[in-house]
């Protein structure tokens, strides 16, 4: 017996439902007309090569930190990262790369200490409400197709940590983190919310980072060198060669398709639900993200 | 520099902070006095050992689906695990095992069609309450040591689909699925709530699932039998002679100690944090369970 199907997201896309149903959320994905995404600019794409040919592509958000996501940049142009490796992967937690212990010197162009961008002004968001309630922050939603938090009275908005959501390593406050240090977070962390810099989120590759061994030191650290997972190259897409130059869209979160998507993900009966929850938490949403074809 | 503490629960274990500061969620833990502790029976620990030498250890949940787990326990006690494999791992979803697409014969004492034992009666159950609001349900919080989502005016409560979830697979409705086929939820996943059989949580070596490598075929399948992770025994510790008989406890969710862990997860004062969130995720509390000493 081939029991439990537990469709996922990933499960809907192998076959159109039949016309009678209701649609699921890949149908709408799937569905979605031109209008409804986005291209991601290449320089807001930082792609990562494993020196295994496991290849993690980030977005970068320079709406939420803009200092970070530019050292981020002169990083990458700078080969700042030439001979980084993963040397850090904590269960539930965060996979981690970057020089780690060495002082390698910064790049042209790197602001060493930059400000605390945890947060930025909610004015001058559109917003569109998750329709759920939130355990991290007053109101929940989506503005240019990132899942956020906010506080309209206190007048902040964040970068939620969900799965695949990528940050800049810090020491204690005050330190700040350059952006030599990154880690993605293979589990949603909310509770890092408004206490580090948010920087984007993998959108393609991330099995590629959570299926590593985890480190068995403290903080998940690797024990020693020999268990690095050396990263070949990172690089921008703006980068690379028009040949090989990748280029992503994801799905317009102030569009009708998405509020579609997103009530139906809140609603879900695909053929293997029998009780829709009727809510649906932020990090589950899941904003779509496609290659452009 | 080695940037990023980026401090976890787990950090915090190295070592125990200075006396004027306030006390962090393990500093909580480690000084819980005995009477803050439940042991787990040991007819309730399923204990699966991986051939590559990799324990994962399951606290059973009689109280939310009796059939079901009275199940799997006949099938330990039958054996009916032996060469079975892990034999899906979709990223950001599920590890699941048995004997996938084989007809092995049930052996006795296994009910074949248990019930949809998917919620629960709320009455009866001594609940924690979260404290924070929940996507998916009117009320959350814990009871018996497990995280629970509810509704007191529907009379209904079910086991959250956390990080460690254990369920049992099914195919579509009307199946409620045998307990043969077993998934762990290596992501949060409470849009699976009250559609699927929750039959209890990995409580240590969740790592040994999740590390695996991911499934190419659709769902998170592996393309073919010699990628499946076989496993080596399933059987329950009161199996066990009583030289290798593993005990572990569980943090009585009705304690006052647990109390204090709740309010300090939701208000985390560690020192890389800066800005407590005033809140938490159900399943971001993680209840403590610990090997007995």
């Amino acid at each position: 017996m081939r029991s439990l199907l537990l469709m996922s997201a990933a499960a809907v896309l192998i076959g159109a439902a039949p016309a009678q149903k209701l649609p699921t959320p890949n149908d709408i994905v799937t569905g979605a007309p031109a209008s409804a995404w986005k291209e991601i600019p290449a320089d807001d794409l930082l792609v990562m090569d494993l020196a295994n040919g496991g290849r993690i592509v980030i977005q970068l958000a320079p709406d939420f930190a803009p200092v970070h996501v530019a050292n981020i940049q002169a990083l990458a142009r700078g080969n700042y990262w030439q001979g980084a490796a993963v040397y850090r992967l904590q269960d539930n937690y965060v996979a981690q790369w970057g020089h780690n212990d060495s002082d390698k010197p910064w790049p042209a162009g790197v602001t060493v200490k930059p400000p605390a961008e945890y947060t930025r002004a909610y004015s001058g968001l559109a917003i569109t409400p998750l329709g759920s309630p939130d355990a991290y922050a007053p109101g929940a939603g989506f503005s240019g197709g990132w899942p956020i938090a906010y506080s309209e009275k206190a007048g902040w908005a964040n970068l939620a940590h969900c799965y695949g959501t990528v940050g800049v390593g810090r020491d204690l406050s005050p330190d700040t983190g350059t952006g030599g240090e990154l880690y993605a977070a293979i589990a949603p962390l909310r509770h890092l919310d408004r206490n580090i810099a948010v920087v984007g989120r993998v959108i393609d590759g991330m099995s590629n980072l959570s299926s590593l061994p985890r480190g068995t030191e403290a903080l998940g650290f690797y024990k020693n060198k020999a268990q690095y997972v050396p990263i070949a190259r990172i690089q921008l897409a703006s980068q690379m060669s028009a040949g090989e130059r990748l280029a992503y869209e994801y799905m317009d979160t102030a569009s009708p398709t998405f509020a579609q998507y997103l009530h139906l993900r809140a609603n879900r009966h695909d053929d293997f639900y029998i009780q829709p929850a009727g809510g649906v938490d932020l990090c589950n949403v899941q904003v779509p993200v496609r290659k452009k074809a």
